[in-house]
């Protein structure tokens, strides 16, 4: 591994090894091992928990961090090839990650789509081009595309509520005044089926995931015994045992977004409340946070002891600090 | 002590023991006790002196901090219960507290009021949100009632000064463009009464400090063998130790820019001068910090040697260091 | 040296002792020396390699910073003294120098020309402002008129280059929509002679340097055996090593922006081209980056193997070590 773009690029064995890592970690907390390291943490986005659990990682182990927000501190930076640098960006990502791998020991890289064309966010050119052009490895703290930790983080919380090959899980789309990435979507999905669990996507129809992911997530299903499947039906949690909500825009108004609150305001009843929560046999309720409540998850479904959250996101921390380890570590560059 | 949010929760032997162990500090520049501590810092305002000086406390004692500023890198946090989150306002502090207290040892918010209406911001709704859901120690770096590091900063400057019980000092209003905060002054009243000193509040009639506060300094000066007394004439100062400068708003034009204005000018010639000044025995000048000069306080008052306005700002940092070695040193949890 | 405001304060032996303890910082990758130093470093203005590289340095050196950006998360700083503060700024330098002092082993600036009026700009009122009540050493970080620090990096860049006594370097002016500062060409030239370089800087007649620059060059240069000569003839670089590009703005229209474009798109062509650098015997391209690709100089020359801007900016690390480590060492306080 030398990049962390997408769990895609983790094989069994490897998400095996970071979890069983990151619950050791955990249970003794774990301290030292990255003493000297500096991760170099590139925000084009807002962040709390991956900005916080990321700097705390790295400083309990004895290294150090440096956060630099693009736009804010830090100019603007170009990503595309052949452009005529006449305009607001001061710099290119063609020298900007090779100066910044000088510097540190990896470089973690927040961007989010620009939310304009599909065709063009798809190929998550902010980071894309970080990898190409940084000489050290590029951490991906979520892009157009993907949410690497937050689906390592969700998956060492499957294990600890006792998931395994075959448990049922649903993902579903909850309301949201806005058109949300899809990032976090589709990282669950993946992570999901590489962990062999039978995942429903519970969306309105308006909804559905690109068909490169769902075709991706089924050969991988196949592989691990897992199962991915979609409804419409807001009661097809009703078997689950972890409940995942999540907001995400439409690919069908892809940037444009008076079609999208058209399509959107239709389903402003899709919240998690505690009655679609009795539907189901005592699930667990699972957010990635930031969420609104009361719009995509009721007060009621929060305060309750189903809602695992903050646990959920306290795992940021553990993941994290096994992965930093693997790729930082002192003498275990041997994976 | 759990949480510090005003120095009302401090009892006489804590507030002794914290002022020794500052002083003990600052003569023996003590370094270490902290080491794989993180320090959480989140600022819904600027700052310089409290940012600055908790950044290089924590780690000179070996710990390290996160400097979060909401709105600014980090989304915007409800506080509110009950409230339906379809505005700006991406999560509530009923998931960030408990997230970043998974992260954190300590958690320390700076939240100045929203100066709309004083009945609201007197509920400190930022400040105690955080307290209330947050499970690690919450410190107060300034919220609409409260500094208390401030005051113990500044309690041990009087220390320094030679000021004991019944040691005379005035806290006087000065003239500043913008109603400024309530915190530092209510901070300083109360601190001074614990310290048992002679307390001279000088402002205009217009501006008064709200009835809770005046009763409650009262009630402890009775107790400290302290004195509490509100004076509207300016050579009131003369018999003081110390001249205390500070500008705030008027409680009776609270949320109302044009009827503060209006009050306000009336008092734009309450600058702290030379002339001032030499009504008192060779008093000391304070502030807390920033002053506008010529506008607060004379160049003439703040170049002279009878200002401690630079020392008063080294102190939070001795203070701030005994506080943190006590509520997140290793084995001296027993106080 | 107290203050590093630019390489004036540097006499040949201690440049001579900077790059060469640079030069074994980078080759042993030193660590350590700085434990439990404290770095301060404020930003009136953006930063991507000097934030991150002085960082990164003091970390390595077991030290941390502390970074304030004003008028982001800290108040904006009055530096003119005799002010009545009653407008935007909330502290003066006169109170914030000394207290940051109090808190850091030394503090770093970076403050650029307001670029209203060049006789006043000339006179550096941020940098001086802190020099001047700032009661531990200061660091430019980059001013309106000096960036030192930039200055020996390229100076250890030319000496892994070969560069002697003798060696011709050009410094040539580029095309960039705005007008730029003056502090890199103004260093770069210092340093060029200083080191006994040959340098000829190429520029269009409108965009000389300022006099009292070229004089002081010159008279640096008849010292150490160097040269420095200005030419308006693109060609002018064609016996150089070196080709160090570089845009400013017209000390002729300095503060004018409409008169400044009206100069400056007649030489919209004066980009460093594949074509340019054909005329040299194969010269190195050097620019202190943020560059403009397209703009400044072509894809084609920044992505030839004639390009170092990567390890100019690497060497910025490397010589900030030195310069940390001389001015807060334990130890090494005697030079």
């Amino acid at each position: 591994m030398k990049h962390l773009i997408s769990t895609e690029n983790l094989g069994p064995t490897e998400i095996k090894h970071l979890l069983d890592k990151a619950a050791l970690i955990k249970s003794s907390r774990t301290v030292g091992g990255l003493e000297g390291k500096n991760l170099g943490m590139l925000f084009f986005d807002p962040s709390l928990r991956t900005q916080t659990s990321f700097s705390v990682g790295m400083k309990q182990l004895g290294g150090s961090v440096t956060v630099l927000s693009v736009g804010q501190g830090v100019w603007d930076l170009e990503v595309e090839d052949n452009v005529i640098m006449d305009g607001d960006k001061a710099e290119h990502v063609r020298e900007a990650a090779p100066v910044l791998s000088r510097y540190f020991d990896a470089l973690a890289v927040r961007a989010f789509p620009l939310g304009r064309s599909w065709e063009k966010d798809s190929q998550d050119p902010v980071l894309n081009s970080f990898a190409r052009h940084a000489t050290v490895p590029v951490i991906n703290l979520e892009s157009a595309l993907w949410h690497p930790c937050q689906a390592l983080g969700d998956a060492l919380t499957w294990l600890e509520l006792g998931l395994k090959k075959g448990s049922p899980l649903a993902l579903t789309w909850a309301y949201h005044p806005k058109a949300l990435p899809l990032a976090v979507p589709r990282s669950v999905i993946l992570m999901g089926v590489q962990q062999g669990l039978d995942v429903t996507v519970v969306r309105p129809p308006e909804f559905s995931l690109d068909e490169g992911l769902m075709h991706y997530a089924k050969k991988v299903a196949s592989a691990t015994g897992g199962n991915i499947r979609e409804s419409a039906k807001r009661d097809a949690i009703s078997s689950s045992q972890v409940v995942y909500a999540k907001s995400w825009g439409s690919l069908a108004a892809y940037g444009d977004p008076q079609a999208e609150q058209k399509i959107r305001q239709k389903y402003a009843n899709w919240q998690v409340t505690q009655e679609l929560m009795g539907l189901t046999d005592q699930a667990t309720f699972m957010h990635c946070l930031p969420v609104r409540r009361n719009v995509v998850v009721s007060d009621e479904v929060l305060n309750s002891p189903a809602s695992k959250v903050v646990d959920q996101a306290e795992n940021r921390l553990h993941v994290q600090k096994a992965l930093l380890l693997d790729l930082l570590g002192h003498g275990e560059k041997d994976r």
